[in-house]
């Protein structure tokens, strides 16, 4: 599939979240349809989408169904089983590709991967036992912190250790799963940048967004962040260095630390991202869209910055906030229309555009 | 129902075409979902809505299904069957009312009304035969337009006399409906105001926007519109006259004339309008949310233009200039989806952002 996808034709998304969600819109917008795969019930990306298939990842004759009835496939999430990829692929192109995919899975293969291509990452070493995190603490010290090397989100799957007597406690919390203890990286902030590239090779950057975590999730997201301007280029070419090292085609997320010492990658996600939120009230073209476009073989679009933005995250219980919210001069609102508020989970967004 | 509609909440909308598309993104971003309601096959909206039924306006039961699973029931047309409408409202409530549809259904009650608001208007005359006609075209002269009271958009409907020898032929163009014929008005330049009215009374419009029409469709709505500060306010206090005296909730579209007499009421249509659609590439709030907001019994949002658009309509074959339009730096593609391109088909709209 080489050709740019026509007005009609169908993308394929794996995850019904808001993420699922947000980019159905933006398939929309460019007249392209949307097919969801999510084993959830009432999944909030079947509100904005024109099929969804209820089924487990286990689900082969679903797959191949799903798979047959789109496109091009994408995903909203970077934990999918390698076995449903391996039956959608033989189908279907999978963008953004398996390559990404391979890397991001595993933070152990991620930090190695990113450094191979020059790029500074926190020090890190891989753990399985008691042995290997005695040899990493002897490594790199403390404070560390020990994380799984898979599924791991939002500071889970992940324990602190300010001494070296916490190991044990790390160790369990682990839960016999691989894992890789990092450095403490001491950064003034963190910075993500949003970038994009299309079929045929071309890369753009939305601007650097400034992000602050409460709780292990994220917070609010700044643009523009403060950074130099040495800084905002180094930036956007790390970035792109990683993009094209993949051969990349989509959305990536890369989440840098500021140091004295220069930019550090703290990961990449492979899909839309949350400190990108932003570029839906910030930009002609968002997120979402610069994700479909790649995917679907189009241009990209323009992604310039019109307006300073501040996204703020809305958890759990910020929903009693959404009507004061709603009255805000400058505030767009952005629900995912879950029904259930519980602790913890992602509601929805606000972005308030500086006048 | 005065309380504001929760998320999980759904909102029903008469017609599936792109306004309804374009309402159903808007709903799903506040975290309301849409059932669309329209008679034809595959339509637009039904891509991004929740749900969809297929039915005629004279199904009955149909629609009494439909009223009993909304919340509240909106529309992307004006030409509803009165009777569907009473099927409706005794089950749930229609936002706008049904005072806005009475008098925007009728070209010669429209005009009455506006003028009985204090509002000028083109002269016009009744016509429903031959005689009427004589009798119009000696109290009003020539060039006029002879338009259908109902049922007319898009130039169809209408025949212009240039002399009252063509009195014949535009009364044959009418095949027999009651119509009107208005006086043709000199004006430099067509603009619009789109206002929105919300449950409490609170009553805001976006930037008036200039309009060019090209074989009778919308060409394009350019913003600011070259108004000076006096017509500006003369315009949006035009609407909100209109918008109160009809007790009106949710967006109304109000076509004005610039005339050396001042600002003439062309038309106004009880909906979201196409020379409102810069709104979603020019404001926080675009007119889609808006009108949500204001049928949902939510505050309407801050519509404060952030950026100066040309928005121009994509119609039949302008589709095959897609590829270069997504190519565009500044430009923001609207695609509705639909498969079948016919000569004179709305197919979509671009918003150009001025840098």
């Amino acid at each position: 599939m080489n050709e740019p996808l026509k007005t009609g034709s169908t993308i394929g998304i794996l995850g019904g979240g808001q993420l699922g969600r947000m980019l159905a819109v933006a398939a929309a917008r460019l007249g392209l349809k949307t097919h969801i795969f999510e084993p959830g019930s009432e999944p909030p990306a079947s509100h904005t989408a024109h099929r969804l298939t209820t089924a487990a990842y286990s689900d082969t004759e679903a797959l191949i169904a799903f798979a047959r009835s789109v496109d091009v496939v994408t995903y909203e999430f970077e934990n999918i089983p390698t076995e449903a990829l391996d039956t959608i692929e033989a189908i279907t192109p999978i963008r953004p590709g398996r390559e990404a995919l391979r890397v991001s899975q595993d933070r152990l293969i991620e930090k190695a991967y990113l450094e191979g291509l020059g790029l500074q990452v926190a020090p890190f070493a891989p753990v399985h036992d008691a042995e290997s995190l005695q040899k990493a603490v002897d490594q790199i010290g403390t404070p560390s912190i020990l994380k799984t090397c898979r599924f791991g989100y939002d500071g889970k799957g992940q324990a602190k250790l300010n001494t070296p007597e916490d190991q044990s406690a790390a160790l369990a919390a682990m839960a016999d799963q691989p894992a890789v203890l990092e450095g403490f990286v001491t950064f003034s902030r963190e910075v993500s940048v949003i970038a994009a590239r299309s079929v045929n090779g071309d890369v753009a950057c939305f601007d650097p967004g400034e992000n602050i975590h409460k709780d292990g999730i994220l917070h609010t997201t700044t643009v523009p962040a403060s950074l130099s301007a040495a800084q905002r280029t180094d930036a956007v070419l790390m970035a792109a260095k990683i993009l094209n090292a993949l051969d990349y085609v989509g959305v990536l997320g890369v989440e840098l630390f500021v140091t004295p010492q220069g930019l550090i990658v703290n990961e990449i996600a492979p899909r839309v991202h949350n400190s990108g939120h932003w570029t839906q009230n910030g930009c002609a073209i968002d997120q979402f869209e610069q994700h479909i476009r790649a995917i679907a073989g189009w241009p990209l679009g323009d992604g310039t910055r019109h307006s300073d933005v501040i996204m703020e995250n809305l958890i759990g219980n910020d929903m009693d906030r959404v009507a004061e919210i709603a009255r805000e001069s400058g505030a767009a609102l952005h629900l995912y229309g879950k029904a259930d508020v519980k602790p913890g989970r992602k509601m929805g967004h606000v972005n308030r555009i500086a006048s």
